[in-house]
């Protein structure tokens, strides 16, 4: 196209450069992982088995990381009889089809390599976290975890705030009355993605009262997903530490 | 009572015993103070400053302490017009007719005896703590007060545990994400009546986050009243107060 | 510590004494008991049998009594096939691992000393009743009862209203409107702690509306919990019940 | 009627016989009086002041008595200076132009005639118990009344139980937790009109809180209307009176 | 007792003359038939199936007729084998255990007599309509029926009009947008018990949107019990329909 | 176009080709008449005067009839000192600004022609009516209106059926129980736009019951907008009209 | 009847003549077809197989086309047996039963009819958008379909623009934040019939998210049905459809 | 720090470090600088004019930049009238008082920095998305701006995609439906912080549709801040932005 573009040209011109392939039921992008630098991410609730396998084959055979979220028990034997090399997380219901990318460094490698940490207040709470582990995993970042630091117990969270305070992301996971953001958002000076969970009985409402209260944080670095979804936070979290890296190496090859 | 009797008797004339008094619009009470022990209530909200003065005369004509919730800026100058000794906490917008009885020790003075911790999240929520401070005062219940300890400053509030660890009751106070009552519970052995104070704007609905977070804590010695109800919050706490000293001088008298 | 200290290091050090042990997927605390006076609690609920299995040995291995709430019928087998002596509510689907300590006297033999008063408006709400009788008892506090009833037959209720007059606490139970606790609350001069039941249909909102009527309680001595919290209420009733005995009991030791 | 009808034919033509008439800015129907046995309702709320003196002239015109509910202050004004004759009540916001028909009896000559109990249970709750009130003299129907008789203070209450043993119908008011109807229900015999009302504050939710509590009554008898609505709660009770007296006349006329 | 009595003498002998039995799970109340005129009602719904035979037994056997509703298929099937000439409804999910009282007449053989209009908006409203149904005939209150006429069929409805004038109470049963008792209440002059139900789908929230808009009918005569409550606005109707029917015969007779 | 072009070319070229030009606070768009065949809209509400202005004098300057709804009376004062012959409609709170094109049809002058009807159920709901209207002679759609026809009163509403029959789209407008378009809904064979109104009290919850009643609607042809958006309605209902007419047209000239 | 009918009498004229028949359970009505130009429709959901099938049964026998809606398995089985050359969609829930009238033409062969354009969000949505789609072809109209466009994947809807804008009314099905509808508004100039689904989870509240999202559009040309109520879409969609082709075909004929 | 620490001590030694001052009515922290990096925050809304300027002063005093949000126009003049220099935002409601830091590079001379992007949808939405520009300028956080481009003109909104795809972070602000962050974050590969605000009307309640749309977002990279907020979103977006240019920063000097 010619220099006298206008610039819509320029944003439509990315648009349309991006192929896409129909399935009957499904138009699959192979350019997503270009675009945003991640993993292609299937949502599996409510698909098929049929649907499942076949989206995440066509993904595969693109060459991208397949990351399979909400999966049941059947869509998870699926994807292991497909993709044998499949790694499943039972707990958290995710499957990571990897694409032979260099593997994250283990918790105890961090080396000051910029990273998450993911703090989940109780035990009900882990199907969440192991969610947000799979998918910190996938995207490739880095991660420190904290298991069973309610609010009300303040000398478990506490000898962990120094920890803490390194990581260029928190993922912070609750149920019940969901303040343990607030407590963390006070102690870091990075973005805290808050997930409320379901975990709760009575008029926890099915976790849409965490949900609110941690929207109503009195901390200022808050910021909220969906009840349960440890998937989006650790998304947005791995997102914030990916650029810290980039900057890093870029700087230090610049 | 004669010994024939079945033991419905014995509710029933403890009942009709109590004489009462109609006004035009309201039936007084007089024996209130006698079976609970504390003076009369007034909840002046949606009364007319005729209605509320009238009550007031009654009540204190009977020798009451009358204690007046809720009150407008002209009731509590009719109050005052009415009775000239009153207390009168503007912020707390209540208004004290004490009847003679002794006063409350001053905070400095506790000296050992069973008191009340009365906790506030944020300089907002003084209005709702001053009502709580007017209350305990009416029911003779001494306190210890501290303002301004929300969750995500931790550094705040941590001096404090160990003088919240005498009390034999805790009011705590906080509207946003009502997080305080969960990290306080955590931290004391006695019952924390927790308030929930419409402290907040947009998806806070007035106080109703607060209050669902608190019913929803994870610690398990909370118990909640209504929104910005600081009066029933120290008004069951100075029940416990009151019995715990009642014990003690039993105990020391008997 | 040297003398100089200041007010901040009193409250550090009491939370830094407090030591803790990392199960994989909790982290329990044995001091728990010495800081509040009371056993330790597992929520069973959304836990594996494992988990609940080992916490449990971990804390009953430390001397404390242990309550298991929400239990299912798995989990209450298993507690059973690990502690053979342990207090089996199938109703209020608890378990009590008791320590061995001296028991609660049983309910004809209160003898004036402090106790609650348990009152439950229906039939249906008789699980959350049972739920708050094993609290009470692994509390170790007395406690009377008085099933089924409800505000529309006071015929039934007002007989009791002179037993429930000397309990120190009295825990509430209802569902549908929850009115019970308003009607006792301005028969009695203690806390009541409410209950609201999930015991309705249509619009009863799973228990909501049963809990905000009781927040909205024109009774002042009201504070209330979770819905079916029949655990937390009767653990802070306990609490009035344990500082009334023991100020009755230092005053005549001292 | 012809006798080859078919019934469609006969539901038809009543409606058919109903003439109305066209006011620019509302459809007055004449007939419903003879429909309904009572007078003309304007429900003034939202209505300007001309549209009100019209609709009222037009329908007084007709030789119907109206009742205006809902009035402003304009309102009632604009009302009483085109009729002279008519009832205000201030505090029930309402209008009565009588059309000259026979006077209701006064409360205390009730002689035994079928008659409406309105109890109310707070001082603040007046406003709408008189709206009740001016709409049970519209319609004709006696009634007897109480204020003030909340359930947390059933010493005020329980001595008028017999009197409204002997009404027809029950109108019940009643703001924060709306506990007043199922105690009444359970000491009648006879339908229970209750009403909820936007008193209250914090969580009460405007009466939707008292409002659900009504429909979860665990008394049998009780139906209820939207909050605040004092008329509908009369009108309905009135027509239970209506039938009653008609039927008693009926049969002593037959 | 003695000539000087006060007017809560009164009401309270009336509560004490009435005797109770105490069940383990319930306390029976004998004379509430001699205080309403009605049978005594088992809610069943949350009742093992032996608390519900023995409080039947029990009530039985103290001669009142006997009604259980939402009684499960277990439920019925052990009251059956208990009471063999018991009347089941299965749809309606009622029994009810007659005490050998006079027979309701058959809905062709009114004759004149005050009755009741029920009518119900959709087939699938049946469940809630056999309900109210079996509830009047345990009440001994005659009625007629009307089933399938929604409002968006008005060329079904309006043939039945002249019918329903004719009744001293109409229950209206309907679900989804509930607005059958508005157009019902324009027709009729007597009051209408309207009966929302959980029928229908998506934002019905099970029944609350029929339930609101009943609430707020633009028609005066309408009030409103719970979601799917076809047992208590039969039993309000039926307390209407005694009345007129008490009225009659005791003015005849007198 | 050339013959290479990818389907998104085509999509993207009409984006591409609609020009704007930016203000400071807004950007204005002057194709959106070309694309969708009416006037720009401008929605005044939380709109300075200064901006309402300056955008309507852009979009009128490029030849657009121009339509403001929600306006405050501040603001059609500034529009109407700007565009002298601008139509003002004060109840329904909007401004039209014509472009000089050929003028509605008067209702009496319908000829045939395709039509809306506008129906309204109460003199309340009058504002929204007339926003409405406005909306249909901005868009050029003829229509027949009717007032004050709720659905408790039928005999007013149903002479008019026959007349509603012959339009292309119905627009009905309701408060309270919003019931009117499912009676309506019944009567045609068209779409009905059905608009809650925010009219009403206690429960209506400012309009939600009537748009959640519509919304389950027992009638097949009714789709809802957001509550007292009159606009919306008639735009769509405008559509439909246009898209008949044009059908018309182009065949008869085709 | 005679020449002096007032108008009422016409309306009137044409309710009467519509014929019914009244099964035990239903008010079947034969003329709604004639009446509505469209199939009798059966929402199965909370009917019995028995009831299902006699309603289809008897329709049908009318000559009338017959859709079943929200039918279970059992349901479908049923009315196959019945109605052996039944077009069943499993996914969507329905069955159409044709009464022997024209086909509709297949999607390739519009050639510039009047048509609906079916868009949907993803592919969880499928089910509702195949109720969809039977209910276009049970109502005789063409249609377009294009799946899985969610809105935070720009550039596989955009293509599809051009085609979209063709269409005379466009079918919008989307669940989660139910963006869709808003974007596609923008893009054409017809009405927008918007389906919110129960696809989501955590706070979706089964769609209802989506349903005031879409209510709340910023679009002008939306209107929404019931969570996951495609065939109310399509049925309001075809209505559209069917009056352009009418008003085309008439215009050529006449 | 000594060898012989626990890691507790480490946690706790920070926290203890922190010195505190009591004012009467707040505890003012200096070092939340020194721990976050960024200038304190005084939440004006329901603080007096001389609680808000002691704190100020305070803050100031210590050396800090202070940022005042939602002050009323009183608080603001109290503010400049004390701090002549300070900032002062009218329409954002905010007043900045630097403590004579660099300034913040103007928009224009972004020069590849690492910076935000601030999305507005609507006019309406501007001083949401001025409190969010002050806040990014109190903390030093470079950003470009685009107002005005709700979802439903996407011509308005794509020629500005590739802008903002070098942002480190987006802040996304909109009413209504919220629709907008979903379709940003489809199109960039950082973290979206989503901003709903109040602007809407009907059921838009309050902009709480707008956060559970945004919650329920189809885009991955999206979480929530409470209504409104602009301050939060921008805080946590400058965070990002802070960590990206310090490792730049960082490598660049290392």
């Amino acid at each position: 196209m010619a220099s006298g573009q206008t610039p819509i040209d320029s944003a439509l011109e990315r648009l349309r450069a991006l192929p896409f392939e129909n399935l009957e039921f499904a138009t699959v992008d192979h350019h997503r992982q270009l675009r945003c630098g991640h993993p292609e991410v299937i949502f599996c609730q409510g698909k098929t088995l049929a649907q499942v396998v076949a989206i995440a084959r066509r993904l595969a055979g693109g060459g991208a990381a397949v990351l399979a979220t909400r999966t049941s028990v059947e869509q998870r034997q699926a994807l292991l009889a497909e993709f044998s090399t499949a790694v499943v997380n039972e707990l958290g219901r995710g499957v990571l089809i990897e694409s032979g990318a260099a593997r994250v460094p283990a918790e105890t490698d961090l080396s000051g390599a910029p990273h998450v940490a993911l703090v989940c207040a109780g035990t009900s709470d882990l199907p969440v976290a192991e969610e947000a582990a799979l998918t910190l995993r996938a995207m490739g970042a880095p991660f420190i975890r904290l298991n069973d630091v309610g609010v009300s117990g303040l000398h478990r969270l506490l000898p962990h705030v120094e920890r803490w305070q390194k990581a260029c992301a928190v993922v912070a996971i609750a149920g019940l009355e969901g303040a343990l953001p607030s407590v963390i958002g006070g102690l870091v000076a990075c973005p805290v993605f808050a997930v409320p969970t379901s975990v709760g009985y009575g008029s926890s409402m099915g976790g849409v009262v965490a949900m609110l209260a941690m929207l109503n944080s009195c901390a200022s670095n808050i910021s909220v997903v969906n009840i349960d979804n440890g998937f989006g936070a650790a998304y947005s979290a791995s997102l914030v530490c990916q650029q810290v890296r980039t900057a890093r190496n870029a700087a230090r090859e610049g």
